[in-house]
């Protein structure tokens, strides 16, 4: 897994720019790009160029550093208010992952604290937590691994959705991490890949990351799920989380919840993995989870060579769901393997 | 719904021809083209740009009367053998809906039937039979659409998927045709049409069709089915089918299995609409339904302007899949509502 050598967020060298690979060019070019301006740092994020809940908390955190070295004043408050600025700005970029607003959050809070100190010292302050930022997270992905590794078996079959891979975190990935470790130990891994449209990050980012590793990998479209369940090809279905309610409910990309219902149905054991940084104990309930609503245009048009939809047809287009508590077997985080209660008290 | 102009099957003057609308070239060209060599005739089956099980039985008839026109011999034995082997060719295109095999078996046996006769009398029979094949597809399709509005209610939301409408069948549609009509009854419908990866049927045809009769529509990814049934938007779900085993198990676009399990799971009732020509009496469960796999582009490039998976990349892509009359609530045919036995005895 060390081998894995994708650093898909990182500064430049005179830390005036944040460096990412440019996840909407994969799987046809591995492009790096870097950004500086307020405006392409929060386009990045609305744009998916960066994506994956631990990702984009990371990418804020350097994103509010960069930009806090831009500033020429020499006034604490009026630094203070552009880093407040900065946080409501990329805050508002994308609703539904909490890591987002928790890292925001713990920058403007560590800046909140440093009154006393010098402009220059708060930078390096920052730049120091952004870095704890990104290795926090680099080693609860590995700690996730080391749990989800136990869930599996050699030749086990592991239906997968979206990207929670090295790229959707700092590296190794959450609910991907398992496999990443277990093709690294020996295992032999069958992986099925639901393509998760309408954004493909299953084709584009998982088939990539996976592929690139020499992971068996067979790509399918979402709703060829049920078939594949039904010929008793999958063991177990590994999905990621953007923001885990108090009492389990866990919000994922479209599509997880039905990936849930079916292998409930197929009786088939369904595992939510994410740090622990995704579980928000002041939302009681999946039902408080705001979900983001994204543009018609990635339905109809986006990716096609011609619009694939009469031009005036509605679209709905959330980007997450909330699949019940009742519906997961265990949330995987880097403190263990938490199942669910049978009684109905909440997980956390 | 007699306000459907469009006729997406039709012989041209001459009678050398057969007239289809290339449903590949939905929704931005309506395109009328004409077909008349059997590579021809086989690829626009293959192709899809005839699709939905009645339209290709109806399509296969006049296709072989076609072919039959063209044949010089005046000796019966040749000439059979002619239309034999175009049978066999034709029946090879698509493997899973039964009314290709029935109908091109229908116009098989019609020739052998005729061998007292002179060739021009076998090709009026021909022309007959295939005009007969055609008619009773109408009616079939109004009587399901008469049978299937009395399940639906004034601002009923109801889900749909692949395409089963007037250009899957003669006129009106199987699944379709009860929304077509309970519109132009006055009903308010909202329908939800799910998109139907990897061809997009759902977002190319069936929107299509919706959108042009002014019924109320929302196209959403396949994904995105649960989050709709989650949200108390869908009162029923109405799909079509390629393949009926005698105990009710039915073969359909894939996903449609899928929709059932989430139905079930909402307490949606969920139906499956098609003319009593697609019961395989000889087949006596799902299992014995062969499922088409196509290939891996249609998964990774048809559609899109660059490749959306890696090259090397594994798919695996059935048509169709196998929904357990289990999960179905009834199956309507020209002949009434069946409603699944809760015995487990056969439907039909």
């Amino acid at each position: 897994m060390d081998s894995n050598d994708l650093i898909n967020i990182s500064l430049n060298d005179t830390e005036t720019a944040v460096i990412i690979l440019d996840q909407t060019l994969l799987p046809n070019e591995e492009k790096y790009i870097e950004l500086s301006s307020a405006k392409a740092l929060f386009e990045a994020i609305y744009t998916l160029r960066v994506r994956g809940a631990p990702a984009i908390g990371i990418f804020a955190a350097y994103a509010l550093y960069v930009l806090a070295r831009q500033t020429k004043t020499k006034c604490y408050k009026e630094f203070y208010e552009e880093v407040q600025k900065n946080c409501a700005y990329f805050d508002s970029s994308r609703p539904t992952a909490v890591n987002l607003n928790t890292q925001l959050k713990r920058m403007e809070n560590l800046v909140k604290n440093l009154e006393e100190q010098e402009i220059p010292q708060i930078l390096e302050s920052m730049k120091k937590e952004a870095d704890a930022i990104y290795n926090e997270d680099v080693k609860m992905c590995r700690a996730i691994s080391e749990f989800g590794i136990t869930l599996i078996k050699d030749n086990y079959g592991i239906m997968t959705q979206c990207n929670a891979g090295p790229i959707a975190t700092s590296r190794y990935g959450t609910a991907l991490g398992p496999l990443f470790m277990g093709h690294q130990r020996g295992l032999n891994i069958n992986a099925y890949i639901c393509e998760t449209r309408p954004l493909l990050q299953g084709a584009r980012l998982t088939a990539f990351e996976l592929d690139r590793a020499g992971i068996n990998c067979t790509l399918i479209c979402d709703n060829m799920a049920s078939i594949v369940m039904s010929e008793g090809k999958i063991n177990a279905v590994f999905a990621g989380c953007d923001r885990i309610a108090r009492n389990g409910d866990t919000a994922n990309k479209i599509g997880t919840s039905s990936l849930a219902i079916l292998a409930k149905h197929y009786n088939i054991p369904f595992y939510i993995f994410g740090p622990s940084t995704t579980i928000d104990m002041e939302c009681p309930t999946g039902a408080e989870i705001e979900i983001e609503l994204r543009k018609p245009e990635e339905i109809k048009e986006m990716f096609f060579t011609k619009p694939m939809a009469p031009k005036n047809v509605k679209c709905y287009n959330p980007s997450f769901d909330v699949t019940s508590k009742d519906l997961i077997t265990a949330i995987i985080t880097e403190k263990g393997i938490h199942k669910i209660p049978k009684n109905g008290t909440d997980v956390f």
